[in-house]
């Protein structure tokens, strides 16, 4: 299936057309890299992530498109290149299936790294775990939860991933008031109440406001009140907020009621 | 397998009618691709989205034409191509495996895409999470939480879908009655009680209705009550009627129980 | 292995010959496909189904023997289809992978289809979701949950499907009275009333009767009524018999009991 | 690899002697499907089940023989064949994926047919869903369940499958006493009505048998009473007995026991 | 890449030896099921199992060495057997996806009976599913559950297997006693009524002992009995046990405990 | 691709050195096995596992060598073994997908027997049952449970497995004391009775000793006690523990306190 | 497809070539391996980790490079390799899918050791164990739990991996105060406390300090504690914290509440 060179000499000069074709494939493709990268990625002056990008795309040009000169330079030779070929195929294929998830790391890994989703020291879930992330890698990510413990998460566990680090975030209190209590007179208490916190506390984004009411449970009935406050201070604010919010329901007489029971006496027959 | 041209000539008109063929091919499928996609999607004026897909597939048929017709004029021109095909397949199956979830992704996410599942700023759930719609792309989509979490969900995650903000919806609120009361009666001012409520919120489209006893308790008789909201209004709605409802029960004197339980004493033998 | 014809003239001749058998089958297997098609799916004069379905299974069989026919007519004018063949098999190995759940899709949205399990209109459960279907389709489903929520189901999720809307319907209740009661006496009142309200109610088709003890409870003996009513009325009759029933009981003066305990007191030691 | 016959007319013999020998394989192997089924199934005479499966295995005895035929036919004759086998095999391989599900369909469906699993008409649970076989197919079963919905399940969802239609039933009831109570007596008591009951009702096969003392409970000493019915009669049984069993202890003047408590007061501190 | 033999002759006498080869490797192989099987299966005169096992594997055999020797004479007389087996190849790939899980379930059934798991009247449980083994079988086992239920269980679903008819069983029974009550002295009367028990029942092999105190509970002290009994027996044991334990108790005056409460009156404020 | 040789004999002189080779292989390969086996194995002598793994190992290299071997020489002889081959391939695959789960059992089964995980008479955990070892093999595992089952479970179930039977274990208890008792004092009188327990009981191995406060429970403080004895005596060890413990809280007259709970009483309205 | 050399002269030549190619090539690369591993490891003074990922690397090298070797070098000397590499592809595949779990393990592990993840004697979690790390390796980890039991974890199963063994930890008190107390006096009693205990306490590194009010419990207001304490220190440490929050409560007079509840008295109609 190829013409038969009748001399070396035919061999030297197809190999030296191949490795030079080759360079300029692998040149041309770095330069479309770096420019596509420095495009995409400087704006956030991330110098690190910048270089780990480009470098993994560069090396992964670079062993294909030399790879397969290699092959048709000895193939050119007339060496045996199917024994090569077929040994490392099934070679491959051996270890292939058990690398599987290797190389799913990496691919995921990229994408997490490209698409920016998480960054070191921002607080995020990722599989069931929480914590506030260490390092980021194309192989693992390191994160450190609120307990001490340090989780090795491989990026293959990555499939749905949420940060908790971005943006405004919402600070949810339930209050519970008496049946008996007026609702009205309750909601007009705590929100007077959450128009003090929210001239206190500068922390707070949006709110606090009185939504009204969420359930009627089996003994009481459930107001909602909700707030919008800078990322990490929504834990605060909510202690904050359940703290007086109590005391204003108290000073203003409105029960916060005990689990209630009807009970009926009956003789024993 | 094929006619050995005597003379480089040969070859290269061959190479050059290949060529030809397929910017033909490229071309046809160009102007398929677009004038379908102008009928199919040109009705909602979504100019970025219009602009992705057919962007999508004009590459994926420009790849996959010039890569065929890059492999057949190497291979008019005696070299050795099987070497070259060989090498890219084990080179793809090795990484075919690992990347299969992106392909996935890309499939999915184009056919979100295609049939607008998802917009920007409408509030849906995937497999698991619910938030507003950020950002959509053939990769990932972004949800930002009610609590203010940014969720990266990558699209092969998305099995079912659900979009709660397509149509009207549904505000449901259970009262419970005391086993002593008139049910009747509790209907009638129930239902009245509706009435007067719809005609105060515009936002509610149809109802409420009272639709009977839901359930017989083990301390209290369930009522239902039923109305359609306008998209988004239905939390407040519900929060309205809960409000509105127990009030009305209070002025007619019908008891809204706490767990009912009846006590024999008995002496200890 | 092929009769090397010794003209260009042999090939046309071979290539004609080859391109008016593909028609021919072509032709064969359309006429084939419109008449069973006919036979099987007119009765119910559901044209876009009969629509939908023909067309998908004639454009398989044309892209299938004309994919066939291109191929063999290459071959015979020397065009080594063997690269062809082999790029497109690469290719297709790294998206079939992705695209798996694509045809997954559409195999089983086809015969969804063919066997009619679902019809715009019907309330169904798939997969979890329930609600009406609006729309059925070759790669998804769109159901219309009750609370207003839109379900974006693609085919492939469909293991085992509930149709909700085909036949009549069940309408059960489940009623306590006290241990102290009079089960025999509890069975007539309850049946009596059973038969007043079937007289009433035209949409229950069968029923309702009262089946007996169905538990005995910790603190209550509990009677099961059941009866089967016309599709989409189940829910309406069972309110109205919780009603019914325990207006019923309430005038022959038996007793739903709340949940009893037997209370020792015990001095503390 | 073939040996090269001079004329057209060697090829022509050869495919006559493929035919030949292809038509005879089928055939022998027509004769033998018939005969086996025959033995095998005619005792119950399911004649439409019968049909189904034996025309299932001529047909596919017959698409793989005649496949097989036309390939060698169409080799004989210098067409190469193997652009057909690779285009199906590409072709098969793509679809092979998305419908492997309805090959699983077909066999596993063929084996409960096979094996009678079920009938029409009888009640079964199949992956979670109960009901009465509405009707089998290779590829899908239809359950009608209790209240009404209609089930379409694939044959590939049947991994285990009960049939509750297949020979008598256990009926099964558990009564609590006093921890006062005397055991003899009321083991003694409930025994002497079961004998009744059982001479009541034809339709008990076995028993009902007071086993002894199932559980210590918190408040209650729990008896079980077993019976062996007709099958579909298990559940009027089981309620009759409970019925029964509980008038006969109220005779008897043995307490079915309330949930108990023992309360220490203590003065608050 | 074979001889080309210059004679049909040659080929005739090729083929002879092919199949006599055949014919003695399956002699061979024959020869040595059966000697096997007989050393290892004899011992327990099960002759059903006997026969299906040695029938499966000389089947298995035969199919094996005469589809071989089948290709290699075809092959010998020039007939293209590569066609044949592309086209099997292609016809065995697309079905053995689906038939998969029938190999699967005749690979585990051959198991379980060369292991002899089972045998027809154990009681078993096998993937959540409990009952009396009806009928054993290479594709699926028959499993009568005690509530009446026949149960098809496809072997590839046995994980695995708990066989509860081997050997001597457990009968275990805990008894509640007051927290003021003597625990040694408890201890005494439960353990010589224990010895009572066993010197009735010859169906105990072992105990049952009093092992002492398995846990301070929040009303009472847990004290664990235990036994071992025939197979079969534990239940109407544990029964026993029950009854005549509690009577035990009553008799020495040492009460079993109800739920315990501490109550605190508190006036509200 | 290979020398044509002249002669029969050429032929018969390669296949010798083919044979000689192999045999040369094959005792090399077993030297070196029962060496290394020798060396890791002989320490425990566990003469029966040292058997089974050499010979599996040996055997494994002996069916892959001579198949090996057995190719080539037909291959020397003219023999098209192509055709076996693929036959076996065809065969293979078909059977490989079934049989996968049989491979797995014995790559693990290898393994579990290697690593010396489980020994004939050990209490172990695997895959959710528990029991004592009955029999180690490649294929499964018997497992004995505590009240009597018999698990038969394959190699593959086997994941994470925990072997009971290694080292000392821990005995824990946890006491309650009431709210008012003082928690110092508890400690004390705890921890003495703990050192008399240590000299009373030999197969106490360490502690036990009182760890502190380890909850504040609804109703009471929750102390913990920690000991560690021999294998298999932790369970006696607990109740020894809890029976002298909880007399000695009586003796030093410490509560241990009921459930409590504070009642607020409230007119009806 | 290569040049045939008309001696065994040149024959000799090419396979040392071969044989001194792949010598060098073998050389070069484990330089490398021992240079980079030198680089990256040695850092920590973990000779035996050192030695087993070199000896890893450099093992997989070789088998590499002189596997393609010796299969170049026979067929250089016209032995048919493809029977060779047929037959090993065959055994392979079918071996393959069994030890796929094999392969997994070993390169997962190599990746734990790699990447440092756990050392011996740390506290790790993994796939649902936790436990001291006891011995590492490539095929498995051995945890020992607390309670004495030994886990063998096959790395295949370490999906994500906690260490808990990595930094500080904290230690989290919740203690509950009456709705009736005073939120700020509590807190100041809390929080004085907390700081006599940081004094005597030299284990703790950060806090112990009062959050606020966590949660309106049903009966309880919550206040959390959160310290930071040195590695294995925070359950001590919360022990501590407990039982002197609780002391301190009690002497300041502020209750710790029993659960609540509100009864309603209802004559029975």
């Amino acid at each position: 299936m190829r013409i038969y060179t009748t001399s070396i000499f035919g061999s030297l000069v197809t190999a030296g057309i191949i490795i030079a074709v080759s360079m300029l494939v692998y040149f041309i493709l770095k330069g479309i890299i770096t420019r596509v990268a420095n495009r995409k990625l400087k704006k956030d002056d991330d110098a690190s992530r910048f270089h780990t990008l480009t470098s993994v795309l560069t090396s992964l040009a670079a062993y294909g498109i030399f790879f397969i000169a290699f092959v048709m330079v000895l193939n050119e030779f007339g060496v045996n290149t199917s024994a090569i070929l077929a040994s490392a195929g099934i070679l491959g294929l051996a270890i292939g299936f058990g690398a599987q998830g290797l190389v799913s790391d990496t691919v995921t890994g990229f994408f997490v790294l490209v698409e920016d989703q998480v960054n070191v020291g921002e607080y995020v879930t990722i599989g069931g775990y929480s914590g506030v992330v260490e390092e980021t890698g194309l192989r693992l990510m390191k994160l450190r939860g609120f307990n001490g413990d340090l989780h090795f998460i491989p990026n293959r566990e990555i499939a749905s991933l949420t940060n908790h680090s971005r943006g405004n975030m919402q600070a949810l209190v339930d209050i519970s008031i008496s049946y008996d209590s007026d609702i009205d007179q309750a909601v007009r208490v705590l929100q007077s109440k959450c128009d003090q916190i929210k001239e206190r506390l500068p922390q707070i984004v949006e709110g606090p406001n009185v939504l009204g009411v969420q359930a009627l449970g089996s003994s009481d009935v459930v107001i909602r009140i909700l707030a919008r406050t800078e990322n990490g201070e929504q834990w605060a604010v909510e202690r904050e907020l359940r703290k007086e919010l109590k005391i204003a329901l108290d000073q203003a007489g409105i029960e916060i009621p005990f689990p209630h029971q009807t009970v009926l006496y009956k003789e024993t027959t």
